[in-house]
């Protein structure tokens, strides 16, 4: 009888549609019983007997393999793959799948709920009310915004065609692979990363987390950004440096941001005292129905395997090409 | 020459336009020394001088008019008119004059904002950041829930077409007068106010406060939504009981509201407890853009008016019969 453990949480808590799949294929699973992210080590004392990960955002490193000798599947419960070494998994013949396109709209519907909350500072007045305070900000609406999207994929296209219903901002995008019919009733400006930073009142990010664009946003960007511009981050924490971030912030650069995403999960750090920085935990995906959608899926690649069918969602190579240019770095 | 009081605040402080209008056709003003919104007595202590009020929601009553004999012109900023006495301006001959479109944009934008917000639990995890607690909520995404729309006028009928970028939740309505074409994206299902409180999930509010409207929303009504239900007024505080909404969500009722308006303002009250009630201090209106364009436009008519020309935004009478009928019961 096959082993998962599944180090995701929290899982299964909304449907069990998912656990119904493993328990009628006839493989055994354990939940993750710590309750949190895992750690490396925490992985690495837990893993010795699977024979599938079925993986949130936990580091699946070398170091975890080595300590897991029936590992013969990591099937993400998302998207991002900068938790899972690639190249360690292909070399011991560990197969590599996850589920590129249910949390999509999940996340979409967040950013977009981020950018209303800054452009009219819910998040202070709602703070502020209940201490008993009241005090009437001043906001800005979407159409009187220059918004910048830096990643325009899965995640950022349904940003952009969800805030099509909102009028006509100027909307500045980039992407290393840019697809120009991606929202084709909004009238996009292809430009580079700097200039989005230097004119956008807003910025969002929708880029997965390699050696490329990790600390992408430093001190430096952000110092390049509007004094009164707000960013925000639903994709991983790695991509803007925290401490810098809070660094700018509690000087009064940037009039607000929206963080999603943290180096490390849970986060309690700097940006914590900050007040206009608008703070969830790591909630894009954590729609009901696109959370259910994610576990299904991954557990679905599970009995695939096991049942030797052929997976769905195996990871492409292009994903293993970005961890080896990484490594050359 | 002619004196205006300017009672609405923050008034011209994001832009001089509006003044600049009355200064260049001779009209002196004075603007609100006290800073928040007048009650009854105040106004009536300040206003014996003056020609026009260019006036925010503060009450302006026969006790009021009775101390300003000169008082030629009420030119409302915004569109609601439940605070001015129509009846007793109409027997003294004041004219009043309204700004009914230009804060609509914004009053949709900030009630979709709220709706992501309460959707994904957003105030919540990001009160619990900051106090340095990471809980991962679960939310539901717009074209999972079935929305309420009562009151589908100016304001309605923007928070439909903006929802329609957002897939296809099942959308109730309701409204005294129903236009059947106002969102021709989505089908929308033109039902009575009871079942939209028993079968949606989001329920939103964009009506005036008249004497059918006020207290619409009381414990009665709130017992008959969903133990999940969730509640959004960015209309006015009277139509929902202040006091039965805190009662009832003190006790598990309701998995969230988002309260923007209050019976007295500035509010401080049971709300102000309730940590999943996400709560904003009448801030619908207040973009820069909408409420530049109110302050111009209600600016503009007090110019008009005192250069003999014909008023643009006339309160038509069907709001005087309302108030009339008001009267009887």
């Amino acid at each position: 009888m096959p082993k998962a453990l599944i180090t995701t949480v929290p899982y299964g808590s909304r449907s069990r549609l998912s656990l119904e799949n493993l328990e009628s294929a006839g493989i055994d699973y354990l939940i993750n019983p710590i309750g949190r992210k895992l750690k490396e080590d925490e992985l690495a004392e837990m893993v010795a007997d699977f024979d599938v990960i079925i993986a949130g955002t936990e580091p699946i490193t070398e170091k975890v393999m080595a300590r897991a000798p029936n590992l013969k599947l990591i099937s993400r419960v998302g998207i991002g793959l900068d938790s899972v070494d690639l190249l360690a998994a292909e070399s011991r013949g560990i197969k590599v799948c996850y589920t590129p396109d249910a949390p999509a709209p999940a996340v979409a519907e967040l950013t977009i709920g981020m950018m209303l909350s800054l452009l009219r500072s819910v998040h202070l007045a709602n703070a502020q009310m209940h201490r008993g305070e009241w005090h009437r900000y001043f906001g800005r609406r979407i159409p009187d915004v220059t918004i910048g999207v830096i990643g325009v994929g899965r995640i950022g296209g349904r940003v952009l065609r969800r805030l099509s219903a909102f009028g006509t901002p100027r909307i500045l995008v980039n992407d290393s692979h840019p697809n120009l019919k991606v929202a084709p009733k909004l009238k996009l400006e292809w430009v580079d990363k700097d200039t989005i930073y230097k004119e956008a009142d807003l910025i969002t990010l929708h880029l997965p987390l390699t050696v490329k664009t990790k600390n992408m946003i430093q001190r430096d960007q952000l110092m390049l950004m509007k004094s009164d511009a707000m960013i925000i981050n639903t994709s991983r924490g790695g991509l803007i440096n925290e401490q810098d971030l809070a660094n700018v912030m509690s000087v009064g650069h940037l009039s607000g941001a929206a963080i999603d995403v943290f180096n490390q999960e849970p986060y309690d750090g700097a940006l914590n005292k900050i007040e206009r920085c608008l703070l969830t935990s790591h909630m894009g995906s954590m729609s009901i129905d696109c959370r259910t959608r994610m576990e299904i899926e991954a557990t679905d690649e599970a009995v695939r395997f096991f049942s030797g069918l052929p997976l769905q969602g195996m990871v492409p190579p292009t994903e293993y090409d970005i961890q080896r240019e990484g490594l050359k770095n």
